[in-house]
């Protein structure tokens, strides 16, 4: 309930301070009998890590995952999977002039005035090192849904004013370009752009687009636990996440109905939607097309300018941030999205497999 | 966890469908002391209300609330406040041509890959009707707010190509005008739109705006429990919106850093920040700034025109919708993303009572 | 959270004071497509009704169940089934004298310590009036369960001095005779006792006992969630019952191991147990044997000799207790502990089908 | 809700088994400012260590435990407590002949049914070492309520047929005498009789008993999550209690109401009750007397004698266990049950700060 857990089913518990011993999760629900190694998450780790190019911080985080239990000779064994990253590369004393000031755009302030005191180190549980575990648990989902033919696919889609061009999609490119845009030209342009804002000792902001393909229709509950709601919930509860769309998005507001609609029509592996406004989701419940979502990213505010602000104290004084800090969250955030998605659509497979009391007795009937 | 339940401490359930006996929502966890009436309720209800003007359906639905446990002798008791609210005015048999056919837009395809079978009239649970039962308990978590000094308060923003000009907000006209909008030049042209709309037998979108004022800074958890993520996930859980914006939103994604944080200052009731990019959340957790954000909507999909669908067996067949329904879903979403927002908001303030051992310890020495 | 839910799949949500307008129960997660009727509920409410016989209130409950959601054409679809029941027997004018009353044996005191006031009339939410909410809920689960093959029986074991020999155990017998024992001997030396108890204007306690066969081997979840703790949460929850035990229960702590060990064998469908100390459960995980429990239940608190107590300023008075009251709440109870057992199994069911990944898989690869 | 969490604002996940690399527990939900050292949760840890004595086993486990996160200069912070214990001491190859093996008593088949497979070193995560991280979390939760003045006590109150006498209870004895009997002559001939047993090749149960003093009245709630409920599943929980009680227990089905009444009366402090057959504990919610409670534990199940039982296969097998295991469980449990009293206590205690509105609304003015 204080906010460290999520899902139903498949239930993940995170914890760790950005400078504390180690930071980790707790997968508990996940099913046995899922073939499940470090390397496997440890490929979504290094996804994550920073250090890879000049955009990215140059701390060189090992950000090893140990898994702790719950794999036996190699499988999963149905009871709590934890996994632990330690801190190696910790710079606690960057933070010490930070102990008493409230950064802007930062949770400094909210913290105090929520707990009384805070760890102000690195941004203690606010910073954005606590996405580590939420990859890590992320991944063991991942793997699980790729082996149900479900596969999760996030990118770049703007960085500042720079955008991909759809038509020039090309997913080989997410991996390795350093903006994880599908699209060569424009990572060349958001890398010039992102160069400016070093330049001017500003950041920038931007979009991450994800698309799952492969779900069945059906997937998803009504009313408050709608499949799109869970995303949104998901989603948001990134650090610097401002904005979610589904589908069409904001651009639906400005839609008539008759465009909006998607016509259903008879395909060759039964109804699909001829168009896919409705981002795969209708009434809360996945429709067998694509789910698409967006997240609108807010600029790293550890910026490098002299900024005004206050101090515990409420005293006026200027800052200026020392350390290391990406210009953009937007490349890191990508297997984030990614991952907080694959939690949300796996508990929402197993939820689903309760739907039906003929499918509950046939079920029951196979096994006994 | 099926989905009908929101809340932590605050705990909502609801149940009913469009064309069944009733509807109605149970509120767990509602402190004892709080006067509530069934008139305090249905204020609210009237706002979400149809019938009032031509753009609404001419159903004049009584949703009149029956308060059946948890009030006694006008004051709230702290055991579960059961609310109902009677279907009268049902044409079911409007909806027998829809028994096996697919409407665009809506969620009859996905409930059937689901459960297997559905209740067609009138959508059943995925009918707009369910947020009548939101709106009931969403009020009761208002009018405590409204005790703490605590004011919500949504508008429509938009419709289809029509804004208001904030500059001209009268927050009088927004439960006035017919489109809610508090601006009475943009509800006229908005209002000229729709009727362009309804000629073409069309329907259109547009935004709810809200904005939450008098909040503690400290609401609001860590990691999952966001106070933006769950607003995220209240306001998306609403049918037909799309995407959901904090503060700046959209627009933080093509901000610079140096634009999107906002500078903190020494005001007359402590820090406060000079702007409120952040939507009055940092961290996820409330920073004493107003909460702001904004629900896209999709337009009705119920439109008059022929529309292109597949039946249960997946035979192409040409509809044309009948019955009652609005060219717009806006206005009456307004007091329901004002609603969803109460029962988040109350929720995020009775979990932070217990987020500092000093005031716990403080609070029952005052008691005991 | 607050109290009035119960399950983690399948989850009951009951509301309803004593003397209020109704109590009812709302059962979401519920799978569609289970046939189910208000007559199917009735025959377990009429169970629980008082008024059959001279050990049972005088009150002509109607105790007549209205399903108002959730239900289409005959089945379940899958939402939230809202079931309710009016009061229409309350005698609000009996209980005027208590206002301010704490009689010993009642939650009176606690709940103006909890809540600084309560509806006093008939005990408001903390009546055993509550418990038909549960009844309602819990015969849809058993309704669901016999589909499944499980049967759920439970009995009066003792009332008083009085036990039933299990020798003569004749299960026709349950449902009618007064004490719902299944023996007729016992049953009359019970109502002998019962006589004298009410004659000397006292009351008596029991015990009720349960039974769960057909139950496959594997339902329960390790640690906090297992099938027994969660049976006991389910059993000691209802109003008077003050133990719960498992198989041999409280008889386990005074055996040895190798009296208490249950031999595993070759049955004729599979591995057996030669014994069933374990009450059908191991590691909190069922076995496949019965699953036996017991609730040891108080004595009804509201007796009608004089008795001692204080005001609600602490004051003393001496309390003559009116109305109308079961000498013995044991069988009541019978019906109530089962549809309690009834709804812990059929979640624990549900929440067993995501427990292996292969069988996952299957399932998908059946439906797609 | 696959089972490894526990609680609602205070909620604690455990995770780990017996012979892998670690175990520990995730404690969610607690508050900020509680001073709090890995030194004060080892002297809990070291009350369930066995080796200490000839009953209990001989493997040194270090048990050491490591605080991870949520604790900064000395003081909790308000964010996830991590808690891990290494596993140091576990000798894996005595469990290798019980591969295939199902041993009387333990969950080795109800684990194959449930996961398909299982890890077998040691019971896996179904071993009674599971309960250390139970311990770990429970000793910051006793921390906490010591500081609110709350003291929860429990000892060991017999071992097969010898029992305390309670007009000689010593407490200062429970952490002293081998038994932890509060009572220097019953803990000699219950050691005489585990000697008789050790000898037999065979195992006792017994009874742990637990009171918890200085609870406000008021903690707790109706329904389903009654004080006593959720007690009962906590202790429940704990692997090989079979039965729990609470005050009179099971002899309060065999009472009169006239005896089982507690009368209240005016006290010093306010209104008290003269006796105590409630156990502390009237509706669910805590009266302010003692609460009280026992745990009936299964003698182990592990025995030195050859035993029948079958393999995998159904296979008929002849089997003497190995290795190193206490003739008795009940000492080692006594801190068991203690810490998941003081987790079940402290998550009612902060529950209940939201139970009235005048005091959420002076909670509120106080603080701004």
């Amino acid at each position: 309930m204080a906010g460290s857990s999520f899902g139903r089913i498949l239930r993940v518990t995170t914890w760790g301070e950005s400078h504390g011993t180690a930071l980790g999760a707790v997968l508990d629900g996940f099913p046995a009998g899922v073939r499940l190694s470090p390397d496997m998450i440890q490929v979504y780790l290094d996804r994550r890590k920073p250090g890879r190019t000049k955009i990215a911080t140059q701390r060189s985080e090992g950000d090893l995952v140990e898994i702790l239990s719950g794999v036996f000779e190699g499988k999963t064994t149905g009871t709590p999977i934890s996994m632990m990253i330690r801190n190696t590369s910790q710079h606690s004393s960057d933070y010490d002039a930070l102990r008493n000031c409230y950064r802007p755009g930062h949770a400094d302030y909210t913290y105090d005035k929520k707990y009384g005191f805070r760890d102000h180190r690195g941004g203690g549980r606010a910073s954005a090192r606590e996405t580590a575990a939420r990859v890590a648990a992320g991944a063991a989902a991942a793997c699980f849904l790729r082996e149900m033919g479900i596969e999760i696919c996030a990118y770049t889609k703007s960085i500042g004013p720079v955008s991909v061009d759809m038509a020039a999609f090309d997913a080989s490119l997410i991996q390795t370009t350093p903006t994880c845009m599908p699209d060569a030209e424009a990572d060349k342009a958001a890398m010039a752009y992102l160069e400016k804002c070093i330049q001017e000792r500003d950041s920038a902001g931007g979009v991450v687009e994800c698309r799952i393909t492969g779900l069945p229709a059906g997937l998803g509950d009504p009313v408050f636990n709608k499949l799109d709601a869970l995303l949104a919930q998901a989603v948001m509860s990134v650090g610097a996440v401002k904005a979610v769309e589904i589908g069409a998005g904001t651009e639906a507001g400005r839609m008539r109905g008759s465009q909006n609609n998607d016509p259903f029509t008879a395909g060759e592996n039964g109804i699909e939607k001829r168009t896919n406004h409705a981002g795969g989701i209708l009434g809360g419940i996945s429709d067998g097309s694509p789910v698409v979502l967006r997240a609108h990213i807010k600029p790293t505010p550890s910026i490098f300018r002299e900024q005004e602000t206050v101090d515990r104290d409420g005293r006026p004084i200027l800052l200026t941030i020392q350390g290391r800090h990406d210009p953009v969250i937007v490349p890191r955030a990508v297997v984030v999205v990614e991952c907080m998605c694959a939690l949300t659509v796996m508990d929402a497979l197993l939820v689903n497999m309760t739907a039906q009391s003929q499918n509950i007795i046939r079920f029951y009937k196979q096994l006994y």
